[in-house]
């Protein structure tokens, strides 16, 4: 069913349709988005769509997971036990993102937030979102967490903190998305640093200037 | 050219159209609203919508500036010249809306997120978005600054500070529409309060429970 010469694994050809959903995605937006414009943006038969995929939405709940997927592996950073180091290090992932071969991460931050209005009204997808915002939401609290057993934050309720910070994240990358502010994520950084990290340490520096 | 046996002001009519829009788009979502819709919510003829509005487009934009005005109106407070009372009943302002007459504050919410999620791809409405974003930040920077200045709160970042507490009220409203987190808002208060207002206090209360 494939126009390639070449033979293509199953797992390449999901990849492929990803990335051509990604394409279509971009140009098109959620809601006028046709199957016909998926297949115009890659070198397979549109037929190999409906092999892999039982229709539209099966497709797009499929895309959901794999730009949540390409993204939670992004953001993943190394534990070298200092908490504080930590905390900045995955916010500043969250934020900024990772790097990908193809499609910035700006660009997959609009798809990722395009769908999460959208999951409003859509049960399947509200589930693959709210999975996701607790593995995310639960990466910065136990890091939190960690500080507290090490007596580098004071003893804070780490669930909370862990949640204002995932807010903060979201919010600065849709208001980036969303208004154009290009400083959204960098003012984000200042203020989780400056007004929120700052109130959770053990030994505060001293606040006059 | 209306219906109604009763005459109605150019006014009154708007309104009557604003809110059918309301009612259609609670139903059918953005994407797929049409103006049959929208006529099929109101006692008035569908031609009363064409001669007040030039098309769909114009008739939406119109309608965001309309919930942006009534969420503005109702999260207006009274200064009596307490920063730290009157940060807080802003923030609780945003957070849980003004009460209406017809549709609740978080019904009206579910169409502005939505509304905002599609401004990436539309100038007018993020010009109208990015205002609104700027008033409601500007009123919080403002409070921010009158603790400064009465020495309520440390030197702080106003404008930093300001724009830290909006994305988490943003954030908290999202989550609670998009993914379902019925104590989102509540936990946003919370965390405002315990974790940012706190570390404004130019005096902060002891940290040790």
């Amino acid at each position: 069913m494939s126009s390639s010469d070449e033979p293509v694994s199953s797992k390449d050809t999901r990849e492929v349709i990803m990335e051509a959903t990604f394409r279509a995605l971009s140009k098109h937006g959620y809601s006028d988005l046709r199957m016909r414009d998926i297949g115009e943006e890659m070198d397979l038969t549109r037929q190999v769509i409906h092999y892999h995929f039982d229709g539209k939405y099966d497709l797009l709940s499929s895309f959901l997971e794999y730009v949540i997927d390409q993204y939670e592996g992004g953001v993943e950073v190394e534990t070298d036990g200092d908490p504080l180091a930590e905390l900045d290090a995955r916010v500043e992932r969250c934020l900024f993102g990772p790097e990908f071969e193809e499609f910035s991460h700006w660009d997959r931050m609009k798809v990722y937030h395009e769908l999460y209005a959208y999951a409003q009204n859509d049960e399947r997808h509200r589930e693959v979102f709210d999975e996701h915002y607790g593995r995310i939401r639960g990466s910065i609290v136990e890091v939190v967490e960690d500080g507290v057993e090490q007596d580098v934050f004071r003893e804070v309720d780490a669930e909370l903190v862990g949640q204002l910070i995932t807010d903060v994240i979201h919010a600065a990358r849709g208001r980036r998305i969303s208004l154009g502010h290009e400083d959204a994520p960098e003012q984000a950084r200042r203020a989780v640093d400056e007004y929120i990290v700052d109130s959770l340490l053990a030994d505060p520096p001293t606040t006059d200037a």
